[in-house]
């Protein structure tokens, strides 16, 4: 038994704030509207079932009876701050709209769906859990539901458990999975409804239809609280830079929103390099420049921002991580004569000849260390596992090389010593903030809702975030008309799509007119820990890059 | 110019609570009583101008005028959480006692004194740093005035400045200075009195005197966010061995107190192990067994607290330490050859042949890594910098090692991935608690009496720090009195030592008694992030460690 400590006791009894129209939720009927799907047509063959749905928000009606439903969840992937509050709302809801239905919790993520392990989720049990954060109520897995197996005995699962609906907490992968799993049980004549809440710290779960994913808000704080910290630390000592990792995949929105609430000196955004297709080198020259202006000044010390994804976005590093795939696959004799090598310059000079030209010049440009990340940590398929390399020690290393090249041209005079951080697990299970508390209590309620009118298909919103609580709305989408054709290993399959940095949005636009002063300058901002009390200016707050949808 | 974040603002506005004896500020008389000194007779020779002076505590006398002061204030070493509080709480003190007092601050550590550079420290300066993290008002640094020069430039900084007092914000080593600059002063009939203030997150400046040195509370607190955090997430998550690293120098006083605060599954205690003269192969056994025995559990995630200095305790690592400081020093053709060679695996293949038996032992058991770490990464004095050896990544290694042999063997049949953390720099110049900012107010409070009752020679108290504000007391012991011989380079040197964890206190105590418990269990707290409003139990708290001293 976990002990609670005293901020946990004080979270039991918040009670979440919920959009007004959720007070009289037993009074609801469903609207349905036409919305623009950005789904293209050539999908439709794939989604007999569910393709065309229409929009549904809820309007104030009579007060009707609701049947008692049997509803399902699953928490799929990776932890997000909120997720047992979307288990509390949805659990809450249901006992509003009647006091008879009755929510389970598949255990451990969708795995849990395929093998029929399940819990009762009850009044009591959710006692300890409410405005909590972690996923281990039931827990979390990334199994995926993907083989016809898998589909047969998902299907066989929630018939046996006679449930009217399941509810995927989940990111992109998991809501592109439901909108599959509501297409194949519709299509077996299922009464099992599915429905989608959207989930992830890495908010790339974001476009036309929803605003954040749930957890992102939280753990931006978290991290920005950590790197503020870090900021006046270094300011206070004059002696450090720090080269900051954030956790967050591909996307750079974490970066984004943490560079956004810290300022700090400089902060990298993937989908900038992308565009501007920057070399290791350009990058590492960017950061050089940096530091060597601020050493021109007397400054010995910064804070820099790296987001977990950045090499993926550097296109020799893309291309020389594709040709190690290829050497290192299981069907070449590479990877066998670089295990049985026990010195690392060894090994890199065994692959070195044989990368192209252009991948050598960035393998070149590592670290050893960082080489040998490359050659010996490989996931099952023995492919890169890029989110390994650590990327915050790959860039001290080169622009230390760089730097001291420029010492000894007697172009730099400073003093360079360097810190590496990675904030990234200390995010994803803290204690939800009262915006991802009171967001997720919405998110459960509006699956209860949606299940109630018998969605089928449909992904849980709730808008206008960057508002109080009192100006929020609810309501479902068609999870077919997120979808978008993209390449996968050689075919095409139909996907939401990860959502990339806006370069033409308002919060890069914001980075980009304060960068040059946050560069020279020591305009850092300190966030502190997340306050739960207080005026809605300080604990009721929403993230920064929200504000270029309504403002 | 920073942007202050809405937190900051707020804090800004708080007003730190004051023991009651304080609010009588300009109506306290001093009262001079006996006290233990735990200073040996031997080193009173050292000391004929301020040894054998009587402690000091406030009793409420007439009002009467006080003379106006001119009073200097320098930050020394590592930041620590509430250090700008003490400047105010100084600063409000001097004003009240006499409006025409005066505050100046020495820049960048005591430095700022041998080089006189300072500026005035007015209440408009002090506008945007109450109860603010960091020490970035007038820095910070870690020269130490030691050399005749630089006495004889101190002297005649605070001559010229004609400061009626100095006070030196800073650790053991700083305080045992200040005790140095106090006897020296004097000597030369210099006015200006020297008054100690005990900072250091490390807690390791703690004795019969001083309960618990400031700065320590917000960061235990800070690292117990981190901690808890992770800890909810490897629950949830279910895959992943957290092996997180503390900072706290030598001692282990941060590791258990974060252990008390989050209920780890494992804490090692550097003190402990040092007892008990553990290998590095007994303290990697300890580890691996507790993972064992989790995973005949289906337990295959886990939280393992390590303090910074923990190598350091290890005393075949210890005589590994000295063999290498001998062999690479300067005087040696060892590092030379060394820095030639290319290749990790060589270069400790090349000083392997010249260690003892023992530490040629303890150095095969490292990871090429670390060996690296020892050869290359080296001070000025060519000695081994320990604090720069990555102990969680260390023991990843040992343990993943050991745990390989036992699967082969049929011993250990669970999954390792493991994941290092490092918490330290997030948390000296973190935003400070309600407890630092109340008792750094008080401790500036009190040297402003100190300084006003002529004391010379002094550290400032407040005690009673686990009882509400309202209990507190608050005085100064003499410096002297809490001297101790030390070996120093084959030289005995008066120094304050360094508090190490009681092995027979009741925390470490508490920690034993939980510690098979929270191997086997979950039995994780999670504290959240420090609140600063709300009920005395949540946002006014004091350290755990500190129970120990009157309950």
């Amino acid at each position: 038994m976990t002990t609670m400590s005293i901020l946990q006791q004080y979270r039991l009894k918040y009670r979440p704030h919920l959009p007004p129209i959720l007070n009289h939720l037993t009074d609801l009927k469903p609207v349905y509207e036409p919305y623009s799907s950005i789904a293209p047509n050539t999908l439709k063959p794939l989604f007999p079932e569910t393709w065309g749905q229409q929009a549904i928000s809820f309007a104030k009606g009579d007060a009707a009876p609701h049947n008692p439903l049997k509803v399902g969840v699953v928490l799929s992937g990776g932890q997000a701050p909120g997720g047992h509050n979307v288990i509390t709302g949805l659990y809450d809801a249901l006992q509003r709209l009647n006091p008879n239905s009755r929510l389970i919790g598949f255990c451990d993520g969708p795995g849990g769906i395929v093998q029929n392990k399940a819990i009762d989720i009850t009044g009591d049990l959710l006692k300890g859990y409410r405005n909590q954060g972690g996923f281990d109520i039931i827990g979390s897995g990334r199994t995926k539901i993907e083989t016809p197996d898998q589909f047969t005995a998902a299907l066989k699962a929630v018939s046996e458990r006679d449930l009217d609906a399941l509810v995927i907490i989940g990111g992109d992968d998991s809501n592109t999975n439901a909108a599959f799993l509501a297409e194949y049980f519709k299509k077996n004549r299922s009464k099992t409804r599915v429905i989608g809440v959207p989930k992830t710290i890495d908010g790339d779960l974001r476009n036309e239809f929803i605003e954040i994913s749930f957890g992102f808000d939280t753990a931006c704080k978290t991290y920005s609280e950590m790197i503020g910290n870090i900021a006046r630390d270094a300011l206070s000592a004059k002696k450090y830079y720090y080269f900051i990792k954030l956790m967050g995949r591909s996307a750079s929105h974490i970066a984004l929103e943490c560079a956004l609430q810290t300022h700090p000196n400089m902060v990298l955004i993937g989908e900038e390099i992308d565009q501007e297709k920057k070399t290791l080198q350009d990058v590492t020259r960017d950061i050089v420049e940096l530091i060597v202006n601020r050493a021109a000044k007397g400054k010995n010390y910064g804070v820099i921002l790296i987001p977990e994804g950045i090499i993926e976005f550097i296109p020799e590093f893309k291309q020389l991580i594709a040709e190690l795939n290829v050497l290192m696959s299981p069907d070449q004799p590479h990877q066998q004569k670089i295990d049985s090598m026990d010195d690392a310059a060894a090994r890199a000079g065994y692959i070195e000849k044989l990368l192209s030209k252009e991948a050598v010049h960035c393998f070149n440009g590592l670290p050893l260390e960082i080489k040998s990340q490359l050659l010996l940590d490989r996931d099952p398929h023995g492919n890169v596992q890029v989110s390994k390399v650590e990327s915050e020690r790959l860039f001290m290393e080169t622009v230390k090389k760089e730097l001291e090249a420029l010492a000894k041209a007697g172009k730099y005079k400073g003093k360079f010593s360097a810190q590496p951080c990675f904030y990234g697990y200390e995010g994803r299970s803290a204690l939800p903030s009262n915006f991802d508390s009171n967001y997720c209590y919405a998110l459960g309620h509006t699956a209860a809702l949606l299940a109630d009118a018998g969605a089928n298909g449909y992904v849980c919103y709730v808008r206008n975030l960057s508002k109080p609580v009192e100006e929020w709305t609810v309501g479902g989408v068609p999870l077919t008309g997120m979808l978008y054709p993209e390449e996968r290993q050689g075919k095409s399959k139909p996907v939401i799509k990860k959502a990339l940095v806006d370069l033409t949005g308002r919060p890069y636009f914001q980075l980009k007119a304060a960068a040059p002063s946050w560069a020279d300058n020591d305009d850092y901002c300190y966030p502190g820990p997340i306050q739960f009390a207080g005026p809605p200016d300080l604990a009721d707050t929403s993230p920064i890059i929200l504000k270029d949808l309504k403002d």
